[in-house]
């Protein structure tokens, strides 16, 4: 399987994540209890990839797993930096509006790009940093707020406090996807038997929260599998399963390609549902929206294609000397 | 001199002109004839031009002046397309508002550069066409109107001539550019000998565009000539001199570099003055600006830097095997 196929099925799911929580609600409200869905998620996910390595161990006895308790430790570590992150996000959201939330949250992809080549020592060419930093800039563009849209006072007026949180929730998110990368990678283990450990314990801090939510509600709704299913539609099963399947794919994406190609999949996915939105629920396109998906497949364009594609130059008049030399020795021996 | 002071020079002046209009008005208003004011600079060009020349003839004796009627009779060209366009511009405004109309004339970088392609068969790179998208992108970026400033419901929203007439209008701006740098490279006259030549067919037409503005007026305010300096304060004077220089500049950048250079000048003087406006005129800075000046800076980077430094790639996990055997080779050969 090639890693871009994987990386074009996570745009698709995850900007059908967005429409299809959308469309689970009923005149705009939740009838279920949202908590209960990544913990439904999580549950898949474990199940699936238990199925999935019980029959790898049938097939191939040489299936690797690393059972010690020192290496399963480790799966323990995302799980808790989401914990964190989570109740960052909650402590920024006091401060700054959603939509300026919205817009600092595009910093990850520069924190992940970042803690990338310090964490994992791989390095990128000016023209991908480049590239990095206009993937931001067009997911940025495409939600700057149009005229006419509801006002905007709070855009650059937050205390600073809350800016500082969206840094730090930036840096929390790219931490865990780097050092999630990091553990599907140290070892030849079965990817199944890694999903395994990871979501054991994603399934275990779910349900702490939802237990969590239980205690600080005064159990007035009763225990939480009391209502776990409650309220659910077709739409929310659709919301859980596809919840948990990309949590699946970005796994694969982890252990076989990287980090960047999981955040170029879900920035880009953030701008298809952007368009969907605007067939399915009849909004205006807007000028910025066209201009950011332009830049983003520039960035895509500039990240991914072979470098020699990018600067097959003809000998430039402009070009200093002694780059113009080089660039002739390299179209006589090169391609 | 080398090209990147001049087109530096040419940013600065070109930002001020636009600063220096403003500030020549009076509540609003121009106190005097605008239409003056660039037969006024197209005089001021003449002179300087007629100087210059005068002087270089006197030092070297080879001056290079072609005098036949068959080369001079080119010069007036640019003068008939600015004509041509003029007219086009007042048409298009009379389908679209001036904000639609000015994100429009961002169109005349792409039409600049295809026009660049195909008459004086100049190569770009592929690197090279997407910093010109971007540049576009990111002037258009940097204009997108904000929450809170006037109706926009017109964006989108004219009548399918105006974008026709604004397509039109930035193919005849671009023409006129290429067509002058054809002029300016395709002997070695002179560039004092040259500007002579563009200044005095320039000079006339405006002139013709005064008397034509008398009799359309019925010769209400008399002669051209009587009111040729009404109103003209310092700072209308800095005006006429400061549009005069950026053209000298704008000739010396078509013989001495290129089009691109001109646009990226002229591209970056407009984000210049919208942050100098936002300081002289105590505005708000916008999201959209920010982001149209990182845009259009990674535009200047990806179209001007060697391209060696900007793809100096370590070996990718990632690309092709071809591809990749390609960079190996080069890495080896080349710098």
């Amino acid at each position: 399987m090639h890693w871009y196929f994987v990386a074009a099925l996570l745009t698709i799911l995850t900007s059908s994540q967005g429409i299809l929580t959308t469309l689970s609600q009923s005149n705009g409200k939740y009838l279920y209890d949202y908590a209960t869905v990544p913990f439904l998620a999580e549950v898949f996910k474990l199940l699936l990839s238990s199925l999935f390595l019980w029959r790898e161990c049938r097939v191939s006895p040489i299936t690797r797993v690393t059972t010690e308790w020192k290496s399963v430790r480790l799966y323990v570590i995302p799980s808790i930096i989401y914990l964190i992150h989570n109740n960052v996000q909650f402590a920024t959201l006091t401060y700054v509006d959603t939509s300026t939330y919205q817009i600092m949250g595009n910093l990850k992809i520069v924190t992940t790009a970042i803690l990338f080549r310090l964490f994992l020592r791989r390095r990128l060419s000016n023209l991908q940093w480049m590239a990095i930093v206009l993937l931001t800039v067009g997911t940025t563009t495409s939600q700057v707020k149009g005229c006419g849209e509801a006002s905007c006072d709070s855009m650059f007026a937050a205390p600073i406090q809350g800016y500082m949180l969206g840094v730090l929730s930036a840096c929390l998110s790219a931490l865990a996807g780097v050092y999630t990368e990091f553990l599907m990678k140290k070892n030849n283990d079965s990817l199944y038997w890694q999903n395994v450990q990871l979501y054991t314990f994603g399934s275990i801090f779910n349900m702490a929260r939802l237990v969590l939510d239980d205690y600080r509600s005064g159990y007035e709704n009763g225990f939480w599998w009391q209502r776990l299913f409650n309220g659910y539609s077709i739409t929310t099963w659709m919301v859980v399963l596809n919840l948990g399947s990309t949590g699946l794919l970005v796994s694969w994406l982890m252990k076989y390609a990287d980090n960047i190609v999981k955040v170029y999949s879900t920035s880009l996915a953030m701008l298809l549902t952007m368009v969907l939105s605007v067939n399915l629920f009849n909004l205006k396109p807007t000028l910025q929206l066209f201009l950011g998906i332009i830049i983003c497949m520039m960035s895509l364009h500039m990240y991914f294609a072979p470098p020699n594609m990018l600067v097959d130059l003809p000998a430039q008049a402009r070009a200093a000397p002694e780059s113009l030399k080089e660039v002739t020795v390299e179209r006589r021996t090169g391609s």
